[in-house]
């Protein structure tokens, strides 16, 4: 029975939650769903819009794939549905191929969406969640601020209401934004202007004022949350109002049809004309696995800092699964990839979330919207979900965290710099990858340049320290020389040349101990350092003995002739019987 | 006076020889340079008719850069001039841009000199040389069997009479050769069939052959070293007899304009047209910096091979120089990039080479013959050159090493295999790319799984070692865990989920000692990550402390808040101290 019980919860995790779920959870659970869910419809709207879909697939992207999450999440309160840089990331690799509005494009979208879940399906069955390890904080930080200036920027055009089409990568856009200058329309940057000045001081103000009136402070707080959602109502009065898409030429959102997304299977692999699928599939590829990659680093991330607040688990095979059924969930429904999102999910979790059920809720508030009051956003200025996505993608700038990183470790401080820069100026792919680049080049950069002491006995403790260090250790004559770090073909020769050195200068107890407490591997190069290293000391006339050998490296050199080419040269457990050996020996021979 | 005298031979390293030199030494020289000149005419014209040049340009490349390589160089017996793999990069180089035969052809030739020459220098300045580290010795393995077979292919068409004109990398060489089979010279093959059959028997059974007959074992491996000579006199008699070029079409080196080099700076500098320089420069400076490190690796490999031998020493840097202005040499002679190449080097020892006058001698030989007797060569069949190309980069397949280097470490086994295909597949320069990517990444693969093992005190010794090979280990109940690596962000992850799970699993002891003997840096990420870790421990109610923490470590880490976070958990020394403290305070407890 508790096999059974156990193989069901483990696809299942909500199974486990159901036994301890209260009525007071349920009301907690309904209130979170509809903040979520008003925050979700101006969001899903505007990250459509980014995207280069119409209006209504960022609504498609909230429903089927944040039902589907909410039955194989582990996270009680990720709020899986269209993300910002996913959403960047989806217009730029679908952009190279169609243009915007073709059906290609729609087609090419839905078929990112399903590759997107493959690859993270294809990440589960290898067990592979740990390649986002390969994604280091450096770049990640880099990396999202870059994405986030990037959308910052793309927006330019709704604020403004001067069209950017054709303009990619942050410099361009910045000089056709400048070049078309005398295209401004005031009234669309007023309303811009306002809303996000609206989105600002509700959000800041308005909870506190409340408070101070009397309310309570979780309605205060809860209703603070609904700032979008007050932009949205300004700007639909506006348009009611002033009639100014009319009279001034105010984009708005325009006509989005009413009722649920198309549930097919078979509209995944049409293609136009005689395009084969798979060419579509080989072309969308490495996007797709970048954005798979993202969407569950961005997932992983949130769900771990809020489960941890909660002292509760995330499992990253779960997480996989369900993050890959939930973008099979968006190809199904005809829409773009999904992750699970940063500002949602704080707010998911701040308006009291308890389990996926909150979730459930939204998509369902989601579903009424979409069947019933999709004509109440037709007048929508696309001004105000422009300054949605700013005030959203803001808080992804970590200023401190990157100031942080800098002042530890400047290589971090490169990479961060590096991605940053390279989403700017080559997009969001290129950048992730020339960052990952930045990351492994300074990786075996680092490697590169091993720390190399000499020590000696720090007397009485029967500890080897660095002699530079501790001045009052003693060496006895003998030169005892430790290497901090694996050898790779990184260092090989750098180590090489280094024992060399010392050993023809201070070599004259004719010894050379390599204490290799540092050492966790070395591969084919240094190997073959190694070999040319003991030769040439040999003819110098000086003995090459190692120390403190760690039991795989053991293994692994055991099964070379390296051992056997040492001759007099032995090896010894630890640095003490060396010397202990070796100055017994010594005496010997004087 | 001693100290100019040192500035002096520090440039010019032949001035410090110059003082033991005997007049046996010079007629050993003599005797080489000799060698080398008859290895060189038709290996020279061998390799510009691989880089896509007319045949006196490899004589250029060994007139020139020979003399100023002798000038700077520290290596007494290194063969500089053109060589197999720079002459087959710079044809892929140049064919990118221009026709084979175009003064177009010419002049980025001669501009890849200079760059290559120009980056070498920058190199130097840089004090660089080390960046050849960065090429494990997998990735060379691979890389050079890769363009050994390149080559190989690439004779097919003059060892065939095929003309294999616009197929690029080895699969559409061999294909192309498949499908115009029909267009195969007889007459070709047959002379490249005996030409071949000549250079490998006179190489090995003409030196045991004659010593038996009488001669001095010195002058008959002399004679034996003659073997492209021989092919080529075979050669010249064949068509000289036959008259093969006109009756059966077989293709001929062809006129030979006599005379020197033009020395000529004001050619590198000429573009046709309206190009600017700069644009030249420009696109060639991805291949020339590949051919400046590729030619700079092997240069100084040789030269360490050869000097091992005898006991003298290599200056990087003055390699670095002398390469550079070696092919600066090249590039005012109007020729190709230039390198020490692997098998005339090795002849050049062989023969008895006591100092760079050697070389010398053999530029001198080939200005002679450049001045008197380049028609002799014009009747010489390209069949031969291509069966003297085949046996000298034959050698480049180090069959044995690659099967050690697969035995012992499978991953440099799946780099060289990579950099093997990939310069099959991609070519020469994005192979060597790649391979040095496959490297990097399997690096920061190995660094992403620590070794991680739970420790015990080896009774007496005081020495701690893995639980699960010293069994009879002592823990005393305390979680001591070493990770045998560095902690980046590759592995930050893994480590901190693994310390989590070991403490939850067996923390009776509220205590979990981290011992970092084996970590010699902590990353932006790592660091993160142990706060994390050192906050979820803490909410478990677990101390973490850590032991043995190394000088370059501990000083990066106390100028961030870790340590002060620590709270209750402490950094001691040695693991010995740490476990002395800890089982007295739980005695206290109990």
């Amino acid at each position: 029975m508790s096999n059974s019980h156990n193989r069901w919860t483990r696809w299942f995790p909500w199974l486990a939650w159901r036994k301890s779920y209260q009525q007071s959870d349920l009301v907690a659970d309904l209130l979170a769903g509809a903040v979520v869910a008003v925050l979700l419809v101006p969001q899903g709207m505007a990250y459509a819009m980014l995207a280069g879909l119409p209006p209504q697939m960022g609504l498609y992207a909230a429903i089927l794939p944040t039902l589907l999450y909410s039955l194989f999440g582990s996270s009680r309160s990720l709020a899986v549905g269209p993300v910002a840089i996913a959403s960047l990331m989806t217009g730029e690799a679908v952009l190279a191929f169609a243009e915007i509005g073709s059906q290609q494009y729609l087609q090419l979208t839905v078929q990112l969406s399903l590759l997107t879940g493959l690859f993270l399906l294809l990440l589960r069955m290898l067990r592979m969640g740990q390649v986002v390890a390969f994604l280091s904080h450096a770049v990640i930080s880099g990396f999202t601020a870059g994405a986030a200036v990037l959308i910052a920027l793309n927006q330019l055009s709704h604020i403004s209401g001067i069209s950017l089409a054709g303009a990619h990568g942050a410099a361009e856009l910045m000089m056709t934004f400048w070049q078309r200058l005398e295209q401004l329309n005031p009234t669309t940057l007023m309303i811009a202007g306002v809303a996000l000045l609206l989105l600002v001081l509700w959000k800041s103000l308005l909870p506190a004022g409340l408070t101070r009136l009397g309310m309570s402070k979780t309605l205060a707080s809860m209703l603070g949350k609904a700032a979008p959602m007050a932009a949205v109502i300004f700007g639909l009065l506006v348009i009611g109002l002033g009639d100014y898409d009319q009279s001034a030429g105010v984009k708005i959102v325009g006509a989005i049809p009413a009722g649920l997304p198309e549930i097919s299977v078979v509209n995944i692999f049409q293609t136009p004309d005689n395009q084969s699928i798979w060419h579509n599939l080989w072309i969308l590829a490495p996007s797709a696995f970048l954005i798979a990659l993202v969407g569950f680093l961005e997932s992983v991330s949130v769900a771990t800092a809020l489960a941890g607040k909660k002292r509760e688990t995330i499992e990253p095979d779960n997480e996989l699964f369900a993050l890959a059924i939930a973008n099979l969930g968006s190809a199904v429904s005809g829409t773009m990839p999904v992750a699970g999102g940063f500002g949602r999910s704080m707010v998911n979790d701040a308006a009291g979330a308890k389990t996926t059920l909150a979730s459930v809720i939204s998509a369902v508030l989601l579903l009424i919207t979409l069947l019933w009051f999709t004509e109440w956003f037709e007048q929508l200025p696309k001004a105000v979900l422009g300054a949605v996505i700013l005030i959203a993608v803001l808080p992804l700038i970590d200023i401190k965290s990157i100031l942080q990183t800098w002042r530890y470790n400047k290589a971090d401080g490169v990479t961060l710099f590096t991605s940053f820069v390279a989403v700017l100026v080559c997009g969001v792919e290129l950048g992730i990858l020339i960052g990952i680049g930045c990351s492994f080049v300074l990786l075996v950069w680092r490697v590169s340049q091993p720390h190399i002491a000499r020590v000696g006995r720090v007397d009485a403790t029967g500890h080897y320290r660095n002699l530079k260090r501790y001045p009052q250790a003693q060496h006895q004559g003998l030169l005892l020389i430790r290497v901090d770090e694996s050898l790779y073909f990184a260092n090989a020769r750098v180590v090489e040349d280094s024992l060399m050195q010392l050993a023809l200068a201070e070599g004259q107890s004719g010894h050379l101990v390599l204490i290799c407490s540092g050492i966790n591997f070395i591969d084919a190069s240094a190997l073959e350092s190694l070999e040319r290293l003991q030769t040439k000391l040999q003819s110098a006339g000086i003995v090459l003995h190692l120390a403190e050998v760690k039991g795989p490296v053991m293994d692994r050199l055991a099964a070379t002739r390296f051992i056997d080419h040492l001759g007099q040269g032995k090896v010894f457990l630890s640095t003490e019987q060396a010397v202990d050996y070796l100055t017994q020996q010594l005496e010997w021979t004087i």
